[in-house]
Formats: C-alpha cells, sequence, structure tokens
C-alpha cells in the first residue's frame, strides 16, 4: 500500500479494497429485500439497508475469504445474509427501544410500526436462512444459526441485566457477545469457511471477530464517559442517563464502599438522577480506575484480534483488518 | 382399525397413532428451549410450548415422515423445527395484538413482555434453524426457510389488507397461505423429502398440507359468522367486531350495492359498531349466499386435500390425514 491508503481509516481502505464486491453484496441485498406481494417489506428496509451504513460485518465477510484465496460466488451472498441477520435485529431493537422513548404510551402510528418492524425484521431473518442455505455450506449454516440463536440469548440476558447492580463482567461480556461479538466472530469464520481454509485459519478468523467486536463495545464504553478527552465526548454520559450497566460502571461498583453503592443503587437501579449526578459518577470512575481499567482491556482485546491473523496467509487485507482492531480503540468519537 | 379408533376425532387418532414420536419430539422441544445463560427464555415459551397446544403441525411432520417408510430419527426434529417456527410466530403476532388491545396504552408491565416476546421468538426461529441444519438435508432447508419467509410476507401483507374493503380473494388466499397454510404445507413436505419419498408424494404432500390449511381458515370464517347454526357458535361475531376481511364478507362486498357497501365501509373499515349490526351483517351476508359459498369452497379445499394423499402409499396414517381434512370442514366449533 502507498502512503495514502496509509492515512485512510482502515473501515475506508476495506470499503476501497472490496469495492466490486461490495456492489455485488448491495445487489444481492436490493433483490431479495424486494417482495412481489407486501411493498410495505421494501420500505420498511430501505432506510435501514439502503441508508448506507457502515456495512463492517460483510466486509469482514468478504475480506475473509478473500484472504484465504476465495474466488467463487458464495462470499458474496453470505455477507449479504450478514448484513440481512444485522438488520433484522436493528428493526426488533428498535420496537423495543421505540416503546420505551415514549414512556410506554405509544401513539396508533408508532404501533402500526412495531408491528412492521416485528415482522419485517423476522422476513430478513427467513430472507437470510435462505441466502446461506443457497451456498449448500452445511458448516457456514452451522455457523450462522449457532451465531443467530447466541445473537438472541444475549439479548434476552441484557433485559433481566439490564440496570441491575449485580451484573457481572461475565455477564456483561456475554451481553456484548450477544450485540456485538457474535455476528462479527460469524461473519469472519463463515469468510474463511466457504473459501475452504484450513481449520487453523478459521478459527483466527473467529477469534479475531470475536476480539474485536468486544474491543469496539469496550472503547464505545470508555468514550461514553468522556474518554480521555475529560468530558468533550459527543454522546458524554448517554449510557449513564439511560442506566447501562457498562464495563467501568460494573467495575466501579465491584470496589466500592457503601457510599458509592447507595450513589449507584440510586442513579443506575432507581434511575433517579439530578443534576450533578454525571459529575459525581465520573469523579468515581476515576477514582477507582475503572476508565483506564477498561482502556485498557478494549487494547487487551484488540492486540488479541490482531495476534488472532498470524495464521492467515500474508495479505494487504489482512493488515488492514489488523490496523480496523487498532483503529476501533484509538478513535475519539 | 377397529370401530373405537373409528369414532375418535382424526386429531386425537394421529396423535395416539404417534405418541412415541410425539414423546421423541416433546423432549427434543424441552432440551432446545432450555437456555444456559438465560432463564427467561423457557419462563416464556413454557406456557406456549409446554401449555400443550394441539401440536397439529409437528403431527403433520410425522405423519408424513412415516406414511412414505421413513425408520430415522430426522422426522422428530424437524418436527420439533416446526413447531418452534409456529411458537415463534404466535410470539410475535401477540406483540402486535396485545398493545392493540391495550388501545395503544400498553403499561410498563406489558412493554416488559414484548420486549421478551420478539426476543424469546427470535431465539426460537434460530433454534428451528439450528434443529433443522443437524439434519444436513439441504432440501429440507429450502422449504423450511423459503416457508419462513412466506410467512413473514403473508403476515406483513397482512398488515396492509386489514380493515381494506378493496382486499380480493386472491389476497386473501395469500394472506391465509402465510397465516396457516404454508406452514401446514412445509410441514407435511418435509416429512416427505426427509423419508426420501419420491418427488410426486413429496408434491402430493405438499399440496394436502396446503389444501388443509385452507379449508381450515375457510371453515374457521364460516363459523364465525355462526356456520349452519344460525348463531349459536360459541365465538359468533368475532371477526366483525374485530373488523376482519374474511371471505364471507370479501364476497358480499364484492356483490354489494351502494348502501350495503356503505354499511362495509362504516362497520369495517371506519369501525363505527352500533347495536344491530351484527345481525344486519349476517342479514347481507345471507342475502348473496356468501357464508354458503365459503362453506362450498372449505369443502372444495378439503377434496383437494383428500385426493392430494391419492400418490401416497397405503397406510393407516393416510387415512387419518384424509379423514383430518374432511373433520376441519365438518366440525361445529
Amino acid at each position: 500500500m502507498g502512503l495514502d491508503e496509509a492515512k485512510m481509516r482502515p473501515d475506508d481502505a476495506l470499503r476501497e479494497a472490496l469495492t466490486a464486491d461490495m456492489e455485488a453484496v448491495n445487489a444481492v441485498i436490493r433483490t431479495r429485500m424486494a417482495s412481489e406481494h407486501a411493498p410495505r417489506i421494501p420500505e420498511v428496509t430501505a432506510h435501514l439497508v439502503e441508508a448506507g451504513g457502515k456495512r463492517l460485518r460483510p466486509l469482514l465477510t468478504l475480506a475473509a475469504a478473500r484472504i484465504c484465496g476465495y474466488g467463487g460466488r458464495h462470499h458474496v451472498d453470505l455477507a449479504a445474509t450478514v448484513e440481512f441477520i444485522h438488520t433484522a435485529t436493528l428493526l426488533h431493537d428498535d420496537v423495543v427501544d421505540e416503546s420505551a422513548r415514549r414512556r410506554g404510551r405509544p401513539t396508533a402510528n408508532l404501533l402500526w410500526d412495531n408491528k412492521s418492524s416485528v415482522l419485517v425484521g423476522d422476513y430478513l431473518f427467513a430472507r437470510a436462512f435462505q441466502l446461506m442455505v443457497g451456498t449448500g455450506s452445511l458448516p457456514v449454516l452451522a455457523i450462522l444459526s449457532d451465531a443467530a440463536a447466541k445473537i438472541a440469548e444475549g439479548e434476552v440476558l441484557q433485559l433481566t441485566a439490564a440496570r441491575n447492580l449485580a451484573t457481572t463482567e461475565d455477564i456483561y461480556l456475554q451481553v456484548v457477545r450477544g450485540k456485538t461479538a457474535t455476528l462479527f466472530a460469524a461473519a469472519c469464520e463463515a469468510g474463511g469457511l466457504i473459501a475452504g481454509a484450513p481449520a487453523e485459519q478459521v478459527e483466527g478468523l473467529r477469534v479475531y471477530g470475536d476480539a474485536l467486536g468486544i474491543a469496539f463495545q469496550m472503547a464505545d464504553d470508555w468514550l461514553d464517559y468522556g474518554g480521555a478527552g475529560d468530558g468533550i465526548g459527543k454522546n458524554l454520559g448517554d449510557d449513564f442517563r439511560e442506566r447501562k450497566l457498562t464495563l467501568p460502571v460494573i467495575r466501579a461498583v465491584a470496589a466500592a464502599d457503601a457510599a458509592e453503592r447507595a450513589f449507584w443503587a440510586r442513579v443506575i437501579e432507581a434511575g433517579e438522577q439530578r443534576d450533578g449526578d454525571l459529575a459525581e459518577a465520573l469523579a468515581i470512575l476515576k477514582r477507582h480506575g475503572a476508565l483506564e481499567a477498561t482502556r485498557q482491556q478494549a487494547f487487551t482485546w484488540a492486540e488479541r484480534a490482531r495476534s488472532a491473523l498470524d495464521p492467515l496467509p500474508d495479505h494487504p487485507l489482512r493488515d488492514i483488518l489488523r490496523d480496523l482492531a487498532e483503529f476501533v480503540v484509538s478513535r475519539k468519537v
């Protein structure tokens, strides 16, 4: 790679290196999203699928397949599958979140959208399974259906863990895997499997995706409390206001004295937040080194992701994936 | 079969003839429903899966496989798959229906249940796909993933067709297939496929399930307006009060004069229902012979189901399936 590419964000570098493949993925997404009988389906999905999200998951599948020397077409279908599963998950998350935002009093219009979100999400899940069945690869089908089950399980677990001070780091990790890391891992692993890569390389790809997802989420947790910028983060305190048990809070709760515990119980469990509480939370987090520890853990997972690629063939895309792991924990927003 | 069995309801006869297989199915359902990490999952599914519904869909899969001489174990996993898909659909329907029943003002508790319903439904879908992947049969995977897509598509179509007087018999049929017939058809077809039955028999099973589901739904439509009992049905008028475009209404609307059209527009589209409207609706339906025509169509579909089994091997279970087709259109409730 030349100097220019080296300066590019690694996700953009990935997108540029895989332009032709991603165009094929987008074509598959548009075709499979269509419904002859139910025009509402593309209406609902269009703003999600067409709006040009980062498409990081399909890029991972494509990159994994290419690094392992794949020359067929199935990696495109698998990349579209992964994006459909992701989009279906977003649609179903919307149902949950939108209702909550309206404080338990959704409008008829919102309910109508809820119906559509649930059912169109189901449609995308089914389309995802059709697409992967079309590849004829049973190992890939096993990986992706296992991933779908783990994602759903993690989301249910999150319901019971939400706003619960008893949440441990172990539960946190399971929830993060359900939210992010499992689909990252499956996206990478499926790319290696479809390429017929040796088991050691497929496992390396799985570990890379898993560790990348965890590193990404931990960096998010850290940034939400201001990161290194001491309060200049764009979404500073969003997690706090939403009473999320993110890693910094879990660590601070574990080390809390009686007064701090009462504070967390009030602001997180009871949700009674007053002016100055965010500043107080930040002070407690810093006192226990919880933000710095979260950042360190994010770096450790990023390093795990990077070294997981060691068994993979030497390839420019492998270098970009390594840069990506570093990037997700070094970003400022 | 002896005289006693002949008097038995055919669904009960099916259950009795397949007792051992159904016990194996129930064991698979219990095992796969469990979640190590998220105890809420079995809590939510228990009342649906364990409450002992009719289990008609898994019985169809088991019967189809047995009629075609299957001696393996995969028909049990496929039967459980079909029940999981059905249960997931019910869970997602609940989200839609419960919200509506509370007139757009669900309680926090109801919202919590909604979250659980959406996510646990997703978990069951994923478990269904895992189970069928375990059978290693790509043709079966194709059938069931196609069915899942058609079901979701039909449900979305139903959203736009609901309370819309422009609903045609063609749209009605698509909606009915999405709600009922597609999964019946896939349940039967999967049983034949896993048994390695000839294409003609597999197709016969598919047509049987499709026609059975349609006959069942049309009989339901007819019974809801009192059937032959002229108003003694248990749920008399439920569809009317819920403003459903069922087949009798669609036929009456197609034949309506201006005054009748205004009536249907008021009670179905606008939802302004007054005392005496149900009696008026019944009078209009009878004037146009819409109830009798619906019943006749139900009988035609039941007959189609019966004759679709002609290519199947002679088998006591085939006789029961034929009786079942007659039963679903002859029942009084």
